[in-house]
Order: structure tokens, then C-alpha cells, then sequence
């Protein structure tokens, strides 16, 4: 398995996740693209250490990565979806800054409910 | 629901679809953008009529809406997973263009089973 690879795949999945919970929480249908920015600053709040000495660009592959291995082992599809949801639920999303603090928040819940399941890093 | 909006929905499902699809059927990890190449071919090879005096990218936004309206309400996602990763089984994806021929096919694939369970267009 090719880390890189895995990261490819996450981000697809990431972008889905959060287009699927945008769609099940406001009702209307739009395709993210869930940017290695907002994956980082998820990464800083969440209880998971960044990789050491990582760029923006390495943080945002190492939270892909970290979804995708998580997806279908920790949580379902549907739980991500829900998590992700439940979060953006009262969260005006109508100007770009406001829908990428929307995006952290919920990225950051996802990572935190990660790794309270992963019950620490080591499991992953 | 704005049509162009239901399209970016299904740009980014399609992404999924297929990446999902790829991972069930060769195991490995990657992540796909589908291109409007591949949903045009799929469109041309299927049993959907394509708008008349449709460009490149306005067939492939017309499939992604497609596939969008089709995804919970025709088929759930783990049927349309299984039809694409069914029908890539066999297929040798090594190069760009056997990849880009298996994704024409396995889309064709899709297609046809939304047809065939809207019992033509007039339903979607």
C-alpha cells in the first residue's frame, strides 16, 4: 500500500464526505473541494499530532490518508456523513471564509471522534 | 436545485464512485477524476439520448447530474459501486488508455442500469 496513494483516494473521499453532509445538512446539492488548508488547520485543533517538519501540503496528504484508513474500519461512511452533518448543521456557509471555518470545525470533529476510536494514534 | 450545483455534486460522487470501484475490484488504493471525456464516451455508448448540440463538457455535466439524481433514489451507492467494480474486474488498467476504456465501459455499464430502472429518461 502506497502512502500516496492512499492520499489520493482520501481526498476523493473527502471532498465526497463533505459534499454528501453539505447535501444532508442544508438540503442543497454542491461538489467541495476540501483544500490541504483546511485539512491542516483540522489537523492543528484535533487531538492528533501533526508529522514533524510537514508543510501545509504534507499535512493535508497525512489527513487524507489518515480518513482513508479510517473509513469503513472506525467509522462507517454513513457516521463520517453524520459527523461531518451534524457539525455544519447551524453554521452560515454563505461567504467563502465563513464556509472554511465551517470546514474545520467539522474536519476537526471528524478527527477527533477518529481518534477516540483509534483510542490513539498507534492503532492507524 | 440548480443544475449546474447537482453536476458539481456528481463530479465529486463520480470521483468516488469510481476510485470505490477500483479499490473493491483491484484492491489498491488510488483516487480518479473522472474526466468529461470518459462520462461523453459513456453517454454516446449508452441507451440515453444526449442533448442535442451538446458540447464535451456539457455531456459530462449532463451525466454527473445524472448519476446524482439517480444516486439514493435508483440505485444506493453500494449497487452502483459493485456494477463498476464488476465491470472493471477483468480489465487491464495499466496504461492511460486501457484505464480511460475501462472507465468508458464501466460508466456504460452505469448508464444503462439507470435506463433501464427509470424505464427511460422522462422518470430522472
Amino acid at each position: 500500500m502506497n502512502d500516496s496513494n492512499l492520499s489520493k483516494f482520501g481526498d476523493v473521499l473527502v471532498n465526497f464526505l463533505f459534499s454528501a453532509a453539505y447535501l444532508g445538512s442544508k438540503g442543497l446539492y454542491d461538489g467541495f473541494k476540501v483544500t490541504n488548508h483546511v485539512l491542516m488547520q483540522a489537523l492543528n485543533n484535533s487531538r492528533f499530532k501533526a508529522p514533524p517538519r510537514s508543510d501545509k501540503h504534507q499535512r493535508g496528504d497525512y489527513v487524507e490518508a489518515l480518513i482513508a484508513k479510517a473509513w469503513g474500519r472506525l467509522l462507517t461512511m454513513d457516521e463520517m456523513v453524520s459527523l461531518l452533518s451534524d457539525s455544519i448543521a447551524d453554521a452560515d456557509m454563505g461567504s467563502r471564509e465563513s464556509s472554511t471555518d465551517a470546514q474545520i470545525r467539522a474536519f476537526t470533529v471528524l478527527l477527533d471522534e477518529i481518534y477516540e476510536r483509534a483510542s490513539g494514534e498507534q492503532l492507524l
